[in-house]
């Protein structure tokens, strides 16, 4: 039996492998970025005008003078014609401004006849609504670093610039494997003496608020040959959950089955409530978690384990830790580290009533679990204590 | 022109129809309840064994007597053989309790020679390690309220007490079209003139961040025809978000094509900045918006708008607001509200450079939007600005 720190410590150790991989931009929001990203072109990849109106050759007698327009520039066009002095292009937003040309007057601000123009006297300086090449972005410019958080913003700058694929670290792949003969799915009646299966679909949410898809879910029976097929099927995943039999009971399975499958043990129970039959092994790069069946036990081991495991892959932090005071008691019995449920606004935190490990209600109301330490007995309003946030407030 | 204030009113006036839907709990993550849950059966649906050991009936001199084992009772099993005193079923955590016993002895604390046992003295009364039937949920019990947002352990929860489907808000159906002649995929070499299309991936991404997946992405010329074209094909989602074409050049079609395709107009430009020229209109119960082109002004108008809207559908609130103190000075003109890139820790909040509207690089860095109120022209460091989150802190 080992400690919750020498648990997480081991875990981390092996769990810090992690993979890159190019993928296109449209799946990239959330992603870590595993490069240093340059521009790589000017933006705007040339002049370009900012407004509706007439592109000119700057004069500061302007608004003295007759124009020409002999052209038009759309957006997305280009033209190679000279302007002459007091000759004009039309031009619209986000056009390239023309050859000569350095300054583009409102439409606003013309009065036009035909083919001829005059300008209102106003502020009109040289270069006016004119986006200049490369006012964003020159080219070679570093715009994101290696561990950015690619979101919206990110994609965006990133397909302007030409961007369409892009180096992240990957998710990694995860299998869940469920054990339990007495386990039956919801939707259908009930036998006697089976109750319904809920860990499977606790651990696919879990994983779909970061943004994961579990690669397989296998439901199997107390059944060691049923046991070890499942565990070997999915070796080649990086993690692999399993969920009860885990413990030393006649029928508790999971470890021996793992062995058998040349799985090295890390270690075997952990010194915590919930969860203390938690078993974590390895087998090459695959993680494999064992987690007692009780559905508390679950969420909580896969919180405090498996997300930080995750994290070595994604380098992305999920959840936030924090320290903060109680506002109400709590006592427990020393020997083992306690992890409750638990409901913080940021600034206090408030420990949920019913703790008990097959007690989901607190659960699906906290939205933090806090650890309270092995041998500490007593925790009284005002103290301050370690906690794991497990949904964003 | 409408102010900011009027835009947001009439958006959430014409937003607010909430379609409701079954959905399996595999799929229920992340959504609003719609329903109130009851408990449907007892949790535990019988008395179970919290413990490895041997059922009973209790009696105050139990390490006095000899224990006879008669059966064995597996989890998921039910026995129905009747007990007499002094007998004792072997039986495993989460075994149903067989009629008669009250009590579970511990492994640990028995001395087995055959099927005969002894009990050391300890600390056992009635009822120890038994869960008793619905000692987490009486059957009929209120579980979640209607507007819960479904998490894992909700759906841990549900899934325990055996419900396969529940009533949710549903997401809306949401169409992107974006327009522009001057558009080019990233990833392919960009010709003269021409810009890097990025308004369908920012828009992907940006709903990715609410767990949204577009119906539809349409990429469309300056054409009047295929816009329109483009419109009606998409006029059976609930919302269609347009880019681009959206100001009154010559080639800006949204408009006239939204109008012909007997779109009611509610508003055409807005006093701000970015998006000024920003339209909304609807047709039966499908929403149109009609966002400029430029890219910054796309993602502004996205969080100030349309996820408003999308909250209306979804009952979900995906970026809070908040008040706080700015950390630096910023000079606006009157006349607009001014929507400005900012970073906040959650304490103070600090405006970004780059504002300019086609600038994205500060919108990469930025996790939050200030808003700057139309008539005002100088905020101070330390003066209290409106802000709405875009990322979670």
């Amino acid at each position: 039996m080992v400690t919750v720190n020498a648990a997480k410590i081991l875990i981390n150790e092996y769990a810090s492998h992690s993979n890159v991989s190019d993928i296109y931009i449209n799946d990239a929001n959330g992603h870590i970025l595993a490069e240093d990203l340059y521009a790589i072109i000017d933006t705007p990849p040339f002049d370009s005008s900012a407004m509706d109106g007439y592109a000119i050759i700057y004069n500061d007698e302007y608004y003295k003078k007759n124009w020409t327009v002999i052209g038009e520039v759309q957006a997305g066009a280009s033209v190679n014609s000279a302007l002459q002095t007091n000759e004009a292009f039309r031009i619209f937003t986000g056009a390239k401004i023309p050859a000569v040309a350095n300054t583009v007057v409102v439409q606003e601000k013309v009065n036009r006849q035909g083919n001829i123009f005059t300008i209102e006297k106003h502020i009109l300086e040289k270069g006016s609504n004119v986006r200049p090449q490369g006012s964003q972005l020159k080219k070679g410019e570093l715009i994101l670093t290696k561990n950015s958080k690619l979101n919206a913003a990110c994609i965006s700058l990133l397909a302007n610039i030409g961007i369409s694929k892009v180096k992240v670290y990957s998710k990694p792949k995860i299998s869940i494997i469920v054990t339990g003969k007495e386990l039956i799915q919801p939707g259908t009646p009930l036998p006697d003496g089976m109750i319904y299966e809920s860990n499977s679909f606790a651990l696919k949410a879990a994983l779909n608020e970061l943004q994961i898809q579990p690669s397989t879910i296998t439901i199997t029976d107390d059944i060691k040959e049923d046991i070890i097929e499942a565990i070997q099927s999915n070796l080649m995943q990086d993690i692999v959950i399993l969920t009860g039999g885990v413990s030393v009971g006649d029928y508790d399975f999971v470890a021996a089955s793992l062995e058998q499958c040349g799985v090295k043990e890390i270690f075997h129970k952990v010194k915590q409530k919930p969860g203390k039959p938690f078993y974590f092994g390895i087998k090459n790069k695959t993680l494999i978690f064992g987690l007692p069946g009780n559905p508390a036990a679950v969420l909580t081991c896969f919180y405090e384990y498996i997300v930080p495991a995750i994290e070595t892959y994604t380098k992305h932090i999920y959840y936030k830790t924090d320290n903060l005071p109680l506002i109400n008691s709590y006592t427990k019995k020393t020997g083992l580290t306690h992890f409750v449920k638990a409901k913080t606004d940021g600034k206090t935190v408030e420990i949920l009533n019913s703790q008990e490990s097959y007690l989901l209600n607190s659960f699906a109301y906290a939205n933090c679990i806090v650890e309270l330490p092995e041998e500490e007995e007593i925790f009284e309003e005002g103290n301050i204590v370690k906690l794991k946030m497990i949904a964003h407030i």
